[in-house]
């Protein structure tokens, strides 16, 4: 099976999960079309398809991975319509399709992103396996490490220095904080909740933390260079914004030269970081070359 | 002791509580700053003084009931947070104070209250007694009723319908559901959760619960009627607002003599469901009393 068809079944398989475990309920209907609207705007669901392919590397429990799966890309979603508001990044064209505040106006954009965010949390409570002996903690230490990633210490942090950096000089150090917190928290996040649920030992945790670690930062520098030399109709969103906002980008410390060998290197340091699992970790490499040659 | 004295020393060791569990670490110190800001703005701290006092009620375990009780005012204060934003009630004044957006800007007061949500779940995540055999089940139950009433089907949903509902006519259903919501969720939530944490029995969870309800409907009909009759100094908010913004509140729906007469009928099922905890309901009939005829 060729990367993208196996790409496809993996996205399709999250599409499935997200419906299962999407907002819905007696809440008024505005709010729930609202938060389904930006969670099934599209989007490559890379976060949650590099969880379950990390459960499934462990031979982990995969029905346990599902509403985690369904959470992380519930707090990046709830992430991109906060970031997108009028008081933040101001965007109006997200994933191709109007942003959510455009759509149902700024009131309704907060709370539609405050009821992911929960509505995150509330999906892994729900499915905690109480009885389940050999996997409730490492289903509730799972839990643990993609909330403390989405919060202040991790991806909120991040967004604030970026928001905060906006208009300065070339920080390294911020760029650094910018870059591991912002997009590389939710990105590190998933694959190694799917190595603690399915009780991974030390040492493959530190192996697929230096993998996660890589492609996250990869991830945000491709980012960088596609709001540079992107095409709008590709990519999905405004192209050009980082540098009309004064954005703290790698290109703009290091030059658009040294974020493509940067990128090269990550993508070096990811694929070694995969050797211990041999044949098994092939999606995982593939996934980080795709990551890195994306247009989009 | 007085009631007054009573309560005075709970709050005081909520504000301890709040203390340990507040935000820290290395996230930019301007979101940890405004985060904090707010948190320790003053406020009643009732969420939490009522968890404390279910769990005690019930001989729980007092420990465990400590991050549950921060996380509940977490939650609390980062809905006041994004309540007051321009784009929602875009209020200036809160607890006598400038609100977090006026004080940090717009941008980070949506992040800030993003933090303290998430912070809230981080908290409740981290204290997890994962080798408690007896209260581990009733400990992540609490979370999730908590992390459930905070949500799109509690909390938020009642946010959205007191939004969608301004400008428009006396609905009574409408009104319902948003008190049963906008507050009654987080009001309840903490009683049930100390209930649940304390391993409460069947009829035990239903007489708190029944409480709760009376409580948490009381509360919101005090603070209509104060947004009418009571004064700023005092109350520590904007008043009037309610009517200038065409709110759908109970004076406006039933007129003032019934919201009083409502207010003193939810007293007494407040009471009624007490009795069978005896003398040691004591505190939480004060509370009722207190709740019912504060002036802020």
């Amino acid at each position: 099976m060729s990367y993208k068809t196996e790409l496809k079944k993996r996205s399709d398989e999250i599409e499935e999960i997200l419906l299962a475990y999407a907002p819905k309920g007696q809440a008024p209907a505005r709010l729930i079309k609202a938060m389904n609207y930006s969670l099934f705007a599209g989007g490559k669901r890379i976060r949650p398809v590099l969880l379950m392919e990390t459960v499934r590397l462990f031979d982990g429990p995969v029905p346990l991975a599902r509403p985690l799966a369904a959470a992380i890309e519930m707090i990046h979603t709830y992430s991109l319509i906060h970031d997108d508001l009028p008081a933040m990044d101001d965007d109006v064209l997200r994933r191709g399709k109007a942003t959510n505040h455009v759509v149902f106006g700024e009131a309704m954009a907060i709370l539609a992103g405050d009821g992911l965010l929960n509505c995150a949390m509330e999906t892994m409570a729900a499915h905690i396996p109480y009885d389940d002996e050999v996997y409730l903690h490492g289903y509730l230490r799972a839990m643990s490490e993609i909330i403390t990633a989405a919060g202040h210490n991790g991806m909120i942090g991040g967004q604030v220095l970026d928001i905060l950096s906006e208009g300065g000089g070339p920080d390294k150090e911020a760029l650094d904080y910018i870059h591991k917190h912002k997009t590389g928290a939710l990105l590190t996040a998933p694959l190694r909740a799917g190595a603690m649920l399915s009780g991974a030992g030390k040492a493959q945790l530190q192996d697929i933390s230096t993998y996660a670690a890589a492609v996250g930062h990869s991830f945000q520098l491709v980012d960088d260079l596609l709001d540079i030399e992107g095409e709008a109709g590709k990519v999905g969103k405004s192209i050009g914004k980082d540098a009309a906002d004064g954005k703290l980008t790698y290109p703009f410390v290091y030059g658009i030269d040294a974020t493509r060998q940067k990128i090269a290197q990550l993508y070096d340091s990811a694929v070694k970081s995969l050797r211990p699992f041999g044949e098994k970790g092939k999606f995982l490499k593939e996934t980080a070359d795709f990551l890195a040659k994306r247009d989009h």
